[in-house]
């Protein structure tokens, strides 16, 4: 299979469409806004290919290819996005950015602040996934883009998915909500609420003024450590490390990292504090925590939420994924089912737990293909009969 | 139900007993070795009365009852120990010792090693749940015990239980084996692995020589946190906190402590660190880490383990313990089973998760009492044959 080769991150600075500042969901303002994207693929003449890719918690703009300066690293979804991929570059424009409050590009909380001179830190406003979805929107718009053919996202992503689907159902003909959910349960937020205190807890976090000097490695590490559990399932450890011992036969009584289970943690937690802003895993999992589709859209109901939605909505989860398991995708589901809406729904079969949306490539491109062209089909039948 | 009322922790110095230091698993040695004990009950002429109660990560000596200087705390399993409670102290003769290693009066990493005159901390070796049970082993000496007529405990007690039948089958006739395991998973192995990055990442920890200085709170505390969460299902989280906010009904927008989950973990965290040592910490889910009886006992084969069992086994189960699910005690029964050994198995239903055991004790308590009486009387049968 083919890529989409060498790509390279664009920016758009909100403030060239004359939008200086946004008003966030919290009522804060903020602005000057740069957006960081990429696209693949080409946009077609009636405008009614485009597709948006959200990532997820620790993602960036750079969904698939390669950038020529970092060498041959490949985007996030490079599995899932190019010539005859699941997002199929030859038929679709793609398009991902990064998130808003994120740190590759997208205004957050370690961009200058252009009154002080300084970055945010902590001075930047709590957002929420309507926050990230509505700096998107001007995206689009900046795209010359009117509608979606589909929006789509794997964890958080498929949160923005159905942000997109209830904030803006005009501009989304279909969503796609990948091994996600429509509210973080109380395990996921204790999850992201430990993580927060492991970075808080840094002294070099400093309340979070550490830029230009050393960062808060050791809280970060360990935040990421323990999403990575919560990424795998128990399944996919046993078959993945068992209790194997890394590089050595024997118990070394002390207290080295040992098992291969902790050694791989380890690296995980090593390489993110390489890439990633501690500020930046502060704002996204506080989004994440707020996200409840049905306190937002429904006043407390999931059923009264949903019949906002005029998309057509694919939904997936996977079997072994204990953080967004397949009951909380079931539930949006029924809420959809209950109000007619044009709902396709699969739990693949799998060992891989959450990260399975990102390695279950095989099982997921015919669904994927086969969802984005009877969205193409009926989409364009909808506007011949309203011609 | 009465209790058992005030109760006093007893000391056993083992050099008293002409056992100056012990061999551990490693093949290093310590001593002297204190144990801190409680007993409930009378021991009776036969000495055919004795239950060995095994305490988990967090426990202590202090089992049930009160003590009298500090009011009226209740032991840690109050709710199961005591006159008509499932270990009947009106029958039997109930035993309850800190194990090696911990930090509530049996030699551990915060006692002072007479050699320097200084807490061990890090010079404390590294110790396994076959070492904690060696030094109960002299405890039953010392209390005149040749025979406990069961060995129990739930969670890290349960592999104390499971260990004793293996380890010392002539001094075991019957043992309960708890919300607990053969083995330790690769995912608890790296829940325990985060924790103890978590402690060991504090820059307070100083490698282990913190004592009479500032302590590794905010270490201790995430790992405790992350104990917590784990010590819970979903769905009693979901009973317990759902998404309720902390005293407010709206988001503040800040990185407050928000949601009522993240105040309990907060709350248990900050307990926790007032009554337990960071380096215990380390020792004891190291401890676990490293139990496997399939490896220790079977080559590697859980069945061939079982082999050695001549005790009667009771193992039970909670369906929503993620934590030691109910499919690590089935494994334990299967391998039970194809050796032809005395077996009783129950898998609870319960939503309350790995805690269960201490919480479903109406459950519980007829299974216990049931199997103990029984216990009691086949033994009784077996000696008069044997007499």
């Amino acid at each position: 299979m083919n890529d989409v080769g060498v790509v390279e991150t664009q920016y758009l600075l909100l403030s060239d469409m004359g939008v200086h500042e946004i008003t966030l969901e919290s009522g804060a303002k903020i602005g000057p806004i740069t957006v960081a994207y990429e696209t693949y693929g080409t946009l077609n003449e009636t405008r009614s290919n485009a597709i948006l890719i959200c990532h997820a918690l620790s993602g960036d703009a750079h969904a698939a290819g390669y950038h020529k300066e970092i060498g041959h690293k490949p985007g996030w979804w490079n599995d899932a996005i190019g010539p005859g991929k699941a997002f199929d570059t030859d038929r679709y424009f793609v398009v991902c950015s990064n998130v808003l409050g994120g740190c590759q590009g997208t205004t957050g909380p370690s961009s200058i602040n252009p009154r002080t001179g300084k970055p945010y830190a902590l001075s930047f406003p709590v957002i929420t996934i309507g926050d990230m979805v509505q700096v998107q929107w001007y995206l689009m718009k900046h795209l010359g883009i009117e509608k979606w053919l589909s929006v789509a996202g794997g964890s958080m992503g498929g949160m923005q998915a159905l942000e997109w689907a209830l904030r803006y159902p005009e501009n989304v003909y279909s969503a796609m909500v990948i091994a996600s959910t429509g509210r973080l349960s109380p395990q996921s937020i204790a999850f992201n609420a430990v993580g927060r205190n492991a970075i808080i807890s840094d002294p070099n976090w400093q309340n979070g003024e550490y830029y230009g000097k050393a960062i808060p490695e050791k809280g970060l590490s360990i935040a990421r450590m323990i999403g990575h559990i919560t990424y795998l399932s128990e399944i996919s450890m046993e078959k993945k490390f068992g209790r194997k011992l890394q590089n050595k036969k024997e118990f070394s009584f002390d207290f080295s990292t040992e098992f291969a289970v902790e050694s791989y943690l380890h690296h995980q937690g090593q390489k993110f504090v390489e890439r990633f802003d501690a500020n930046t895993y502060l704002y996204v999992t506080k989004a994440m925590d707020y996200f409840d589709v049905a306190a937002k859209y429904g006043q407390g109901s999931l059923k009264k939420a949903m019949q906002k939605i005029s998309s057509r909505m694919f939904l997936l989860s996977f079997s072994s994924d204990w953080l967004f398991p397949p009951s909380q995708t079931q539930e949006l589901v029924d809420a959809l089912i209950a109000n007619h809406k044009d709902v396709t729904f699969y739990n693949i079969d799998s060992s891989y737990g959450h990260d399975a949306f990102l390695l279950e490539v095989e099982k997921e491109t015919s669904l994927i293909q086969r969802f984005l062209q009877s969205s193409s089909k009926l989409w364009q039948e909808d506007r011949y009969e309203a011609a």
